[in-house]
């Protein structure tokens, strides 16, 4: 049988280069060897934003907007919406009744996030149980494959314990899901912390080259370069990061120009900005000519074939769980 | 408009005196004066049990049973099994978006059960996210009342501040339910402790008056009284609290007794097994006659019933939520 995979982001709405070049890249490379499933996880983006729902339906129309035209096909993957599907929040909470405190406590993702985003003491059930509702979503379709990011592998972790709990609890219908870690470089925001939207510190695929300009301008470079003739020190830099990124052979020459102070951060920026526009210009025309209407039908399409393998699945949980 | 109410008992099974005249008792009376909406908490069961559910759907039947055999009517009342109704879980979810951490770790009644059940640090997700599934399912119906003992006061509270912070948050859709507390004297188990079934010093309403009466032979009395003639203290004795349940015009005259050393426990306790076992009669027959097949109809028209309602409450959540 062919594997499967399960993946998604929460619903946040334009994706990132960081998304892009991180993540969506390998997304679309899966699709020709296994069978994939892309959640957009729009009840866990409530868990650090229950109180600004405003934009959650044009976030989830953008996010999937921007997918397929970074190269998701909805004929070759199943596009959903995780709050569409119930059985993600019926599995999650009989889930929640084998995972212990501890398990959830000792998360280090979580323990990022509080410092992070600054939650010490005001953290939410929800928050906490974020890897509970992640494994639902994940062993609801029996995917055996998750392709993440580091800061995601001890999720994939508390999945693989639910699943062997459960598995020897009632009876082994779960897979232990193995994770699979992009080989993409790790891209850091503008300020050099992680990018991330709730950080304000990214540059978007879908915006216009004129943003992307001014935000690689004010990026953080070298502190210790303050004079063009200043050596640098590239590989702490984001901007020398991002060349990583971009179509470019000169890459190497740069590195050496700027350790040796012979080329100045306004010109490097210059010159990056312009080739990452370059880069990102296909995309960009893909979202513009992407119609809502389409996306609707695409995500209530992908929606109901998901849902009916979730369906099945959590019949088969309920029947070994002696449940109603 | 008539009054809701939304009540339950995880399901557990057979229900005992403590039960029936404790709750039971008092839901047949406000079948007359409310909707009512009577909950068999399959899923809260699973808080502290998921790992025994051989007897779910058994312990789901024998519990309806005794319920209609003491009284509550399908025809008056709404009977139906929370896990059959997904909106539960899916309300859960979305309400443990909102739910900071301490109002769940500061819960008088989970310390309670903590201790009782020696639980320190083997606490589960599921247990102590226990009221926010229990305010889901209150609030699911738009109950306005909730007839709880007092033990479940808290979790009340708690249905009313999540009430409170959703509709603050999004727009004004729930009641803040109010607690009905029984008049019901608090009623003892055979041990001395609170009647319940994970304690194992309970007697049931539907069990044969020999084992009634041997039950009551073991229970716990005034350990001061050890011969006949030594003066009792009947307030503090769990076989003259059960005389309190009976019908009999001779409380005051055994309380005497008791306390002047005139009646010894056998005796007493003889006495008590032949009335207790003569008002629980009507019960028990009620109960024999009840027929299973029958029993499975009314769970799934009830449920059907609940559906209807649960469906359409988290339609107008997702909605004030913006979710898709």
């Amino acid at each position: 049988m062919e594997k499967r995979i399960l993946s998604g982001y929460r619903a946040t709405g334009r994706i990132h280069i960081g998304n892009l070049f991180g993540t969506l890249q390998n997304w679309v490379k899966l699709q020709s060897e296994y069978e994939c499933f892309y959640e957009i996880a729009d009840i866990h983006a409530l868990t650090t934003n229950y109180n600004s729902t405003e934009q959650m339906k044009s976030n989830i129309r953008e996010m999937a907007t921007d997918w397929i035209a970074c190269g998701l096909s909805p004929e070759k993957s199943t596009i959903f919406v995780q709050s569409v599907i119930p059985e993600h929040a019926e599995l999650h909470l009989l889930f929640s009744m084998l995972v212990p405190l501890g398990w959830l406590e000792r998360n280090p993702t979580l323990k990022k996030q509080i410092r992070d985003l600054n939650l010490q003491g005001k953290l939410n059930y929800g928050l906490l149980g974020y890897p509970v509702l992640q494994s639902a979503d994940i062993l609801i379709y029996k995917a055996d494959t998750v392709p993440v990011g580091e800061d995601q592998l001890s999720h994939v972790e508390i999945t693989r314990e639910i699943a062997r709990k459960f598995n020897s609890t009632y009876k082994p219908i779960f897979p232990e899901p193995q994770s699979l870690l992009a080989k993409s470089p790790r891209i850091p925001g503008l300020d050099g912390r992680k990018m991330s939207k709730s950080l304000g510190n990214t540059i978007l695929v879908n915006e216009s080259s004129e943003v992307t300009k001014e935000k690689i301008k004010k990026a953080f470079t070298d502190p210790l370069k303050i004079r063009k003739n200043d050596k640098g020190h590239p590989d702490g830099c984001v901007v020398f990061a991002y060349y990583k990124l971009v179509n470019t052979d000169k890459i190497e020459e740069i590195r050496e120009l700027c350790i040796q102070g012979k080329i100045g951060c306004v010109n490097c920026k210059e010159e990056l900005a312009s080739l990452l526009n370059e880069t990102l210009a296909p995309y960009r025309e893909a979202c513009s000519k992407a119609s809502q209407d389409n996306i609707d039908e695409i995500l209530e399409e992908g929606s109901k074939k998901a849902k009916k393998i979730a369906k099945e699945t959590l019949r088969e949980v309920k029947e070994v769980m002696n449940l109603w």
